[in-house]
């Protein structure tokens, strides 16, 4: 027998009938013998209509009660499942957050777990309840309510998970599983069976959008294995575990793709030091967050300075930029929004030599100019030309064999 | 500087207009130098859709959950009032139920409150802001939330009214205060600068929309006076106070009328000790509240036995007499649903001989039937035909001169 935490995002709780399909998936698993801890989001849409509601009533929305507002989204679905699994006769209690004892700093929209106490949680496992929890919300230190922000859900379900012990922390959404790249951009795309936690990493930070980073850093931190599934089709999904020595790397796993970004180019830079801590300083300052930097320095002793921030960072970096060039005494401040990154993620890779070479020579060969390189030990980025993003994630999916047969 | 519990109910704040008009009013009273402490219903038909929603997922409602679904309604709305009072500068924080210190029974879809612990509400206002408070829900000493059935806004904010030690407990709702009569019955209705408990209990009792019983018998046990008035217009409305020396009792204050009630006869039953005992014990065994009871025992030693019930519980009310009809030995059980009751409400009646005599000349004059008679102290009501409830409370309403000049 085992504890698993079903974490059902969304779409999977969108309306009456999916949220019955959810409540009849429990009724099987606990009847399969395991017990369950089942974490909701709002349904659908319902967190965006609050947000209109509210944009309605008041060009003002202090944090605190912006987080009131929202969480009244899990409330009711949770209820909703709750009486949903009481038509299946399968005994549940909802709890809210607060209730599962998720304490959080006080840092409303975007809290964090600071402590799990979710003794009412396991007292209702104890007492052979299927308890229903609410997902993104917490109570603070200060006893108020919070939320835990973007992917807050699945935060709690791995926190739950990590807490309780759990042998396993099912996400379940609209895919079903991770998959070698996005199948909008790569019909041959593949499920992956299996992944590690480090690749997840990387797949999450540079485009991959089923998990976010923050949640896939948590399972790791505390070895909770994940399972990402539809709650359409109930099929087995994608496994994220950590790396072991059964585990056979595969030498690239996935290949995704990325334009939400874009460049900033500060030019004819003297090359002395603490310019670089200058300029990111103004940038940091302004909460601006940087992704790639290139630096290159040319024969005349000029340096140019690149960095990518998100699309909608770009005015205030742009601010930034303009505001220090004199004092580091750079030429010019040049931007470009019509860009695109494509990575490689593969465990395999530390051990494969030439795959940095393959991408390359994939790229060139097909045409495909590349503007900017970043590596980590087990990811390859390229920024090129926005509009050659797709062709050149469908070329490297192919020229690393994962295509579907 | 006073201190007011402010309490607007769903139509008060049914949609993004309505509750920046009611920060706009609260504003207006800090203004002035008042504290206000708001408590708020959830908005409009909100309630009614989750219900709606709750039927489509499950044809099982546990009451545990069917609380947590139903709280959220108000969540939302004091989130967003809260955000509107600050777009006016008016700091403010909203507070659950829970956190206001509002701690009930287990009683689920109808608990009682035990205790009121409103310490935060108290540093809130210490602190200068204004407390907006969930109406209509607390948390159980299980630690459960929990909701304080029908007119339950109205007892959260006279319970908090009687706690804090406020000067005054405002009602606003989509009406401008309590009537001599129905305006929908009776054009020439003139609304009551003031009433005193007795009276609005038994207007509350017998028809009068405005007030839920419950709430008005918190309020004249905690001696809070409570002022009902409009929302939409923001005029003075009526004031419901102790009876004092200085308050003129009006003979009779307002005339009401209710057709929400049937009327049970078992008839031909012996007139014996413990019949009447047995008869409403079965009935009490059902949960039927039964209203009006009238006893006649004719010269046959034979008794009839008429009480009236709420229209919903007819059918149980039946089956109940049906049942213990032969243990009784009564030789017929009747009902009739096209009955209602037309009621005269007046503190000033106690001391003034002849009311019932009008009461009763007004009806004959203009052919109105009188089939069943119930009185209080300050109360006469009539059970007479459906059809001639209205023609009723017209004549009344004139003969004991309330029609508005």
């Amino acid at each position: 027998m085992a504890l698993v935490v079903q974490k059902y995002g969304g779409t999977s709780v969108g309306d009456a009938e999916r949220i019955r399909a959810v409540a009849d998936h429990v009724a099987r698993t606990r009847a399969g013998g395991d017990d369950v801890v089942v974490v909701v989001s709002a349904m659908g849409k319902f967190t965006d209509d609050l947000i209109r509601l509210a944009d309605d009533v008041s060009p003002t929305r202090p944090p605190r009660e912006l987080d009131m507002l929202l969480t009244a989204g899990e409330r009711i679905s949770m209820a909703l499942v709750s009486m949903a699994l009481a038509a299946r006769d399968v005994e549940s209690a909802s709890f809210t957050g607060s209730q599962a004892g998720i304490i959080t700093d006080t840092d409303h929209t975007r809290a964090k777990i600071l402590e799990m106490r979710p003794d009412r949680i396991r007292e209702a496992l104890d007492d052979g309840l299927v308890p229903v929890v609410a997902g993104f919300q917490g109570v603070s230190t200060d006893r108020d309510i919070t939320t835990l922000g973007r992917g807050g859900s699945d935060v709690t379900a791995v926190a739950l998970a990590a807490a309780l012990g759990a042998d396993v922390c099912e996400i379940y959404t609209d895919v079903t599983g991770v998959f070698s790249a996005d199948p909008r951009v790569v019909p041959k795309a593949r499920r992956l069976a299996k992944v590690s936690f480090d690749e997840m990493l990387e797949i999450a930070a540079t485009g991959g959008r089923v998990l976010m980073l923050r949640s896939v850093e948590f399972a790791r931190r505390h070895h909770v294995p994940l399972h990402v599934r539809s709650s359409f089709t109930w099929e087995p999904g994608t496994w994220i575990v950590e790396e072991d020595a059964t585990m056979e790397d595969a030498v690239v796993s996935a290949v995704t793709d990325d334009t939400s970004e874009a460049k900033v180019t500060v030019g004819g830079v003297p090359d002395r030091p603490g310019i670089a801590a200058h300029l990111f300083r103004a940038l940091a300052d302004r909460s601006i967050n940087v992704d790639m930097i290139v630096q290159n320095t040319g024969a005349n002793g000029l340096t140019d300075i690149s960095f990518t921030v998100a699309k909608t960072d770009l005015d205030a970096a742009r601010d930034a930029c303009t505001t220090v060039k004199d004092e580091i005494g750079a030429a010019e401040v040049s931007t470009d929004d019509d860009i695109g990154r494509v990575t490689i993620v593969g465990a395999g890779m530390k051990s494969s030599p030439g795959v940095t070479a393959l991408m390359f020579e994939t790229l060139s060969t097909n045409g495909i100019n590349i503007e900017m390189i970043s590596t980590s030990s087990i990811r390859i980025s390229c920024v090129v030309r926005a509009d050659r993003v797709a062709d050149a994630v469908r070329h490297l999916h192919t020229a690393f064999g994962l295509d579907a047969a």
